[in-house]
């Protein structure tokens, strides 16, 4: 099965703009991306990166600069799955589990309405990640008569963009992120009851 | 297996103050703990409420008004779970993989740290809720030489404390407090890109 996993990284993690200036977004975007090519590649897949601009790394590039939904389409041959970029928390099961459960299309939903990684096996099915994607592709599927099944993963469902989400990557990450963050002076403070961010 | 859940009704939910009112807080406070109930005894098991206040359920309730982690100290007698009341997304199938886990200890982790269901079956392990739990259940765990095994649930990492966990709620659930919102006139606006409440 193709893996697609789709990279942005002009302008990235804009949401972090307050805790981290435009490098250091951009080393951790990298980073993110990185750890999810490491968890694809010890499980046997061999991912292409679907980048907006060209990038090394440790894995097959296609540049495509239009939109993610554009792009991924273009690119999409049932069987193919979709992974995100910035997926903080991932892990090996997280990943075995989404592409071993049968169905036309499988999907981990994203906090907030997204659509976090996803397989598809119907060649009718088309990705469309405007506003609450996961709404949209359980709508999309029955349309074209695709069975959907969805993955119950809080490690598939947090995609890193507020500052909470560098919580979770601290609290459960041991991955190029987590150390990133760590050497950039990053803890957790859990004083207040709450667990926040200092650096 | 005992089952214990928490539930401290007074002032319930203080962060959704920006956007229901006390009686609003209670009401949703209840709903989402008759969901919790629903789904535990559609598998078959009895749940005790573990309350700070007398309250009329479909379940025992035992008052206790002392702190979250003393109350469920003092009811913790192994094998006990602990299933927090507030679990918006809860399923029969998250629950059951929680509860057919092996582990001395068995926890599923909450966003922001917390501990938002746990199994346990070691006489020694007590639980402590202040702060960052799940990094302080994972040492204890250790200090008492108990096995630790995380259940990776999205379902479960949910806890509904702020606005947009609702939206989760009436992304993801068709439960009694997804109802409850839908009558109280919420609804979810997509046409920013972004997921976001209206009412």
């Amino acid at each position: 099965m193709d893996v697609l996993v789709p990279f942005a990284p002009r302008e990235p993690k804009t949401r972090l703009a307050g805790l981290l200036d435009l490098d250091e977004r951009t080393t951790l975007a990298h980073e993110l991306l990185y750890d999810v090519l490491d968890v694809l590649s010890a499980i046997g897949y061999e991912p292409t990166v679907l980048a907006t601009d060209p990038l090394e790394c440790d894995a097959s590039v296609v540049v495509d600069d239009r939109s993610l939904t554009d792009a991924v389409n273009a690119h999409l041959d049932a069987p193919t799955a979709v992974v995100m970029a910035d997926l903080g928390l991932v892990t090996t099961d997280a990943l075995e589990r989404l592409f071993d459960t049968d169905g036309d299309v499988v999907i981990a939903p994203g906090l907030g309405g997204g659509t976090n990684a996803l397989v598809v096996r119907h060649e009718g099915f088309r990705v469309d990640y405007h506003g609450a994607s996961i709404r949209d592709h359980r709508h999309h599927a029955a349309d074209v008569g695709a069975t959907v099944e969805e993955i119950d993963s809080f490690r598939l469902a947090l995609d890193i963009d507020e500052p909470d989400d560098l919580v979770e990557v601290l609290l459960h990450s041991d991955g190029r992120a987590a150390a990133w963050l760590e050497s950039a002076g990053f803890t957790l403070d859990t004083r207040r009851g709450r667990v926040t961010l200092s650096r």
